[in-house]
């Protein structure tokens, strides 16, 4: 049960299988969900398809927010950098496909959502335990962001809290997906892919961590 | 001058005053300025007009950055929503001009592109001494979002700092008028006025704050 009496909550959707997990977990807990989709002229722009059919099954009301980074310097925003596909997270690394500030403008939209409608949390699909080559994917990164919401916002000024919610930070692939079938989580609509193409590569980390998590959970 | 030896520095610039003498004073101290500016579907949205002019006569490149908060809950995204011109700032009381996590997002996109340009300074003119009725504007504020940028990002991860400088925090208005003055800054291609007039309104707080800044600087 939420420790808030506050039952809305905005969610930070991609079409991939954690954010869907995140979005059935809140859902569980009682929330009201406002889903928050981006359009950030991703390599893997297929997903936004994913996320729409994601919410709509779901039953929740759905933004798609377009932005632009024409500064790009990520593999999912520029196509000359090539979508790595060598090996599994290699510790202190971060990979090509890590995209500037991304998690930070995400979670920035999303408070602005959040204050508006005056919901108490947002959840976002961040884990640590497979893949932690993302800094904007740890747990200290949320807090610090916490931070960031209590000082500088309205509602932080008036006391209302807005949380930052993770329910996956320490799950592994094999365990989000254990969760996400005891939630009813429609994984055959959901998108991992990080390559432009009609059907999942195979090949690059992300389809890699989903075959290895759905093998591991025994699926 | 600067503490840092990465020359390059995002400035966050909205076409008035405030943020055209953070440019000038970044440049003074040496900085090669990157110009972000936002159209976020502002009331005011005349002042990305000035903002271009006031980054071309600083001979700096710019990017407008196009975003949209469907969401409003404030008066220079929603019409409907009448602008104060009630009267100075108010102890505690957050204007309706208040967006919500404006600067939140705005200074995401700049660590972005910071991040992509490898650039050690984000520059923004924020203050508090006139009028500190916006929570993201408040000096703990930048110190938490500094703490997001350690925590939550690859130039953070490889120790490379991207400073948020505030020059502008503890003056008044007419302290930053007598610094443009100075710096010469062009304030002639400065625009104040949140309404979207094709003269300043003179009576929102924007204006006001403004006339009361050039009269104590004695202009």
């Amino acid at each position: 049960m939420p420790h808030t009496k506050n039952r809305k909550a905005v969610i930070l959707l991609s079409g991939g299988l954690d954010s869907a997990t995140a979005l059935y977990f809140a859902k569980k807990q009682g929330y009201k969900c406002f889903c928050l989709i981006f359009d950030y002229q991703q390599r893997h722009a297929r997903e936004i398809r994913h996320a729409r059919l994601i919410a709509r099954r779901a039953g929740c009301a759905y933004k798609v927010i377009k932005i632009s980074l024409p500064w790009k310097s990520s593999a999912l925003l520029d196509n000359r950098i090539r979508v790595p596909r060598e090996g599994l997270y290699v510790e202190d690394k971060i990979p090509a496909t890590y995209v500037p500030a991304r998690n930070i403008i995400f979670l920035s939209f999303a408070l602005s959502y959040a204050e508006a409608i005056k919901a108490g949390a947002i959840f976002i699909g961040a884990h640590t335990q497979d893949y932690s080559g993302y800094p904007d994917c740890r747990p200290a990164f949320f807090r610090a962001f916490g931070d960031v919401i209590a000082c500088g916002t309205k509602a932080g000024a008036q006391k209302r809290k807005i949380a930052v919610k993770t329910p996956l930070i320490n799950k592994t692939k094999a365990g989000i997906i254990k969760l996400g079938v005891k939630l009813g989580v429609p994984f055959e609509l959901t998108w991992s892919c990080y390559q432009g193409g009609s059907e999942p590569c195979g090949t690059c980390d992300s389809c890699r961590y989903r075959a290895k998590g759905f093998k591991e959970a025994g699926l």
